[in-house]
């Protein structure tokens, strides 16, 4: 059965791979699977069906038979528990890769978001320029213990997982200026971004902001 | 095999049982497992041998032989896969219960840790009442889609699961002047805290800080 996942009518990233179903689609690219895509407005979201799906009115969703989920890091653990690719067979490797994925999106990304957060809603506000400098700051100590803890490796704890995945998608939402400053850190994204099922991905996001008349 | 997991030597929470090593204790508790808690100071959480363990030097950390994982949801994500009394045993129910292990932590949480953080670091700059105030709107938003969602049932998807018990641990990490405008919150909260694995739980922690000295 071809699951369906939810994405933005019009991704405010600008086709750029920075929304949450890109995370998805990666996810399912590197399993070798094919699915279908539904497009939901700003509008949309915050309707009754969609908010069956999603409480909390949020892309994306994950839909296979009579199966919905949502939350990226939830769905994406179900595509890797059913197929190969995104987990070791080891049971104990496997536990590792999975917590983290929960370190990339409970430990590493609240700092991101919450820098992100500030830069969009309280930008006008008296103290948006003194915050954001500090949420800098906290990036900069999870990124420095990340580092730390990658060295010379090419992905987190051994082969790529969906950790990793989940890691340089968070990593990719910060984007470039700090990450730049742990240069093991830009490598990693870099490798990320290098796979073929990354790669195809992001095409098929890129072609629904073309096709959607966002782009140029 | 025992496992062993970590604990703040002095828990700044006063025994109110609010640190992560509450919510592994409680996971534990549900799934009838003994174990072993090794308590580490503020300070020897950031040396070496306790970022071996936990690269972002936290607690808790969660070692069984030779496996050694971190990050709360993973842990109780592996004690849940293991012993039965977290999850339900229907593969679809199972994956829905896991999507509210995630939403506990990356939809509902951040909001919560974001007015945390604010009200510790943030207070004394210009901006903190408004911030907080910021904040408070933002968690009642995520608040009130998940009042919508829980409705009159007892717990989140049919059977109380590892989702729920994430879920109630996020709300009493806010505490009860905001959770309290949605009453069927707060019997949701109640009903957690009343659970026979939770008292225990709470309890073992309660007496870490008893004896720690930390208590009048």
């Amino acid at each position: 059965m071809i699951p369906t996942i939810t994405a933005f009518a019009r991704s405010p990233d600008g086709g750029r791979g920075l929304a949450r179903d890109m995370r998805v689609r990666w996810a399912l690219e590197e399993t070798g699977q094919r699915y279908e895509v539904r497009l939901v407005s700003f509008k949309a979201m915050k309707e009754p069906d969609h908010l069956a799906l999603h409480p909390f009115g949020q892309i994306p969703t994950y839909e296979e038979g009579d199966l919905a989920l949502f939350e990226t890091g939830s769905i994406i653990l179900h595509i890797a528990e059913r197929h190969e690719g995104l987990l070791p067979r080891d049971e104990k490797a496997r536990a590792r890769a999975i917590t983290w994925m929960f370190a990339a999106l409970n430990t590493v990304e609240p700092p991101i978001l919450d820098r992100e957060t500030t830069a969009l809603s309280e930008r006008r506000e008296t103290w948006g320029e003194a915050r954001l400098r500090l949420t800098e700051d906290r990036i900069r100590v999870r990124l420095s213990q990340l580092s730390a803890r990658l060295g010379d490796a090419e992905w987190l704890d051994g082969a790529f997982s969906a950790g990793d995945l989940l890691m340089v998608s968070v990593l990719m939402r910060l984007g470039p200026p700090i990450v730049d400053e742990f240069p093991n850190l830009s490598a990693y994204v870099a490798r990320g971004q290098a796979r073929p099922a990354y790669r195809r991905a992001f095409e098929a996001q890129l072609e629904v902001f073309r096709r959607g008349g966002g782009g140029g």
